[in-house]
């Protein structure tokens, strides 16, 4: 398919959460429907989509109904079971393709190919057992973090080691899973861009935000960022490189940490992200419309930012805040519907814009 | 209900077009699920809501089950059936009250309320039969325009009468409606303000736009229009006069024609108004988010306008300038997911921002 989908088309996402919700309201401004594959029910992005199937990933005939129901297939998070994918893959385009999703899918792999891209990582070693986690603490040094290579998200599947002593509990709470082993950056702050690649091979890229993470979750990104117009040319330029390198299809989340030697790349997600949220309020074209359109053939959309923006999560108890943040006029709310709050659950985010004069 | 609905309250919108589409989508954004009542299958609002009841306004087992799903009541239209209204009424809160319903639903019912109020309309006469046709035509003159009182929209149900030897023709369109004459108004243009009113009375409304018409549909509506300081207040305090006489919960249109006698009130709609898209660029909160916030019993939001825009709407083959139109930087393209072009369908629209520098 090379054709933009017409009028009407489903776009199928993979994925129930506030992603893709929001995926599926920006999917409805470009006339089309979509199709929630999400085992949980009541999920955010059921209440504004078409169709709902609430099946469990292992379900080859759900996958397969799915895959009929859709024209294209696309997904909210990165950590699809492979035989899901292996399923559906044939049966309607998937993008982003499944390169980005074995990438990005395990950090050892993500991390060997943003080398070999020339890209700076973290130093990082493989730890597939006891000896090996010592091995590399001698090389990388202590502290250092020890992560699952598989399923980690919002700092979950991690261990920090401070000093050479925490090793064996670190490596005991990875229960037996692959691990890898990440030496600290030192770095002042961390940035990310949100990239865009269309199926014709067009890129964009939104303005790089600055991060600010508390226990391992995000709490706010700003814009603009504060980096020199060198650091923020590389950061964009070295997005493409990692979108046309994947032959990417889609927006994707690249987190840098800024150094006084360079960018560094933290990690890259094939999907919209947290950190773009911004771009709601930002720009004309946000996230969520340059990912519906980017996989369903439309050309990118204009996502230079007319304004000055913070994001900021709402996190568990942080929606006691709503009725006071609804009130200020410089605050757009956004709401995910989570039936429940619970402590450090996303429930929606706001936008603050600082008007320009 | 006084007290704000919570998060994953229901709001149960009567009617399943674009209005309740976009109605859906701010409903979403606060954390609202919603639930359409609309006898059209694959309708737009369908798409992006919970619920659809897809049952006549005459089946008054499926108005009270849908009154049973929802928390609160509100409209996309306002040619409700009264018998339908009358099922619903006291189950649950209707917002806009029946009472703009009643006022709005009648063309002589609404300039009578709005002659009452010391408002100017065009100059009209109730038209029960020929003989008053006649009469009335004596003091308005022609050209005139003959009306139906009710269930009248995009220049439906309307003959122009442009000289008196038209009367019996025009008459004989009404297929015996009950109709009111209105006389012609030198107008130089029509501007319409969206006026909103919570539930605590509070008043907020969006700055004046202009409006062009073709074919009795709206074609643009540009911000800012041109009227003077003056004629802005005199705009924006009508508006306000009105929603306090009806003790209105929500957003409401406000059609006015600019004269050199001041501004004469042509129509009120009380829902959300195609000539109030343009808030979707040009405002933090736009009129879709601003009715859902009154009906929900929020704080109105901020409408002030930050950008200039020029929405134009998308009528039939307009469509085929989608692909154009989505590569212009400067335009947002917001599409109705309808199944069909139809010559005179609105199918979408586009909101062109001027950026100021």
């Amino acid at each position: 398919m090379t054709e933009p989908l017409p009028q009407g088309a489903v776009i199928g996402i993979l994925g129930g959460g506030q992603l893709g919700r929001m995926l599926s309201v920006a999917a409805s401004r470009l006339g089309f429907k979509t199709c929630i594959y999400e085992p949980g029910g009541d999920c955010p992005a059921s209440h504004v989509s078409n169709y709902h199937f609430q099946k469990p990933y292992e379900d080859e005939d759900a996958l397969r109904q799915f895959a009929e129901a859709v024209d294209v297939i696309t997904y909210e998070f990165e950590n699809i079971p492979t035989s899901a994918l292996d399923v559906l893959d044939g049966l309607k385009p998937i993008r982003p393709g499944r390169e980005a999703l074995r990438v990005s899918q395990d950090r050892l792999t993500e991390k060997d190919f943003l080398t070999n891209l020339g890209l700076k990582t973290a130093p990082y070693a493989d730890i597939p057992d006891a000896a090996s986690l010592k091995a590399a603490l001698d090389t990388i040094g202590a502290p250092a973090i020890l992560k699952t290579r598989r399923f980690g998200y919002d700092g979950k599947g991690q261990a920090r080691i401070m000093q050479t002593s925490d090793a064996d509990a670190a490596l005991s709470d990875m229960s037996g899973a692959p691990a890898i082993l990440e030496g600290f950056v030192d770095f002042s702050h961390e940035v990310s861009v949100i990239g865009a690649r269309g199926v014709d091979g067009q890129v964009a890229c939104f303005d790089p935000g600055e991060n600010v993470h508390q226990g391992g979750i995000l709490r706010t990104t700003t814009l603009p960022a504060n980096l020199s117009a060198a650091q923020r040319t590389d950061a964009v330029l070295l997005t493409g490189q990692i979108l046309n390198a994947l032959d990417y299809v889609g927006v994707m989340g690249v987190e840098l940490f800024v150094t006084p030697q360079g960018l560094i790349v933290n990690e890259i997600a094939p999907r919209v992200h947290n950190s773009g949220h911004w771009t709601q309020q930002g720009c004309s074209v946000d996230q969520f419309e340059q990912h519906i359109r980017a996989v369903a053939g439309w050309p990118l959309g204009d996502g230079s930012r007319y304004a000055d923006v913070v994001m900021e999560n709402l996190i568990g108890d942080d929606m006691d805040r709503v009725p006071e943040l609804a009130q200020d006029p410089n605050v757009s709310v956004h709401l995910y519907g989570k039936a429940e709050v619970k402590a450090g659950r996303k429930m929606g985010h706001v936008n603050r814009v600082v008007r320009r004069d």
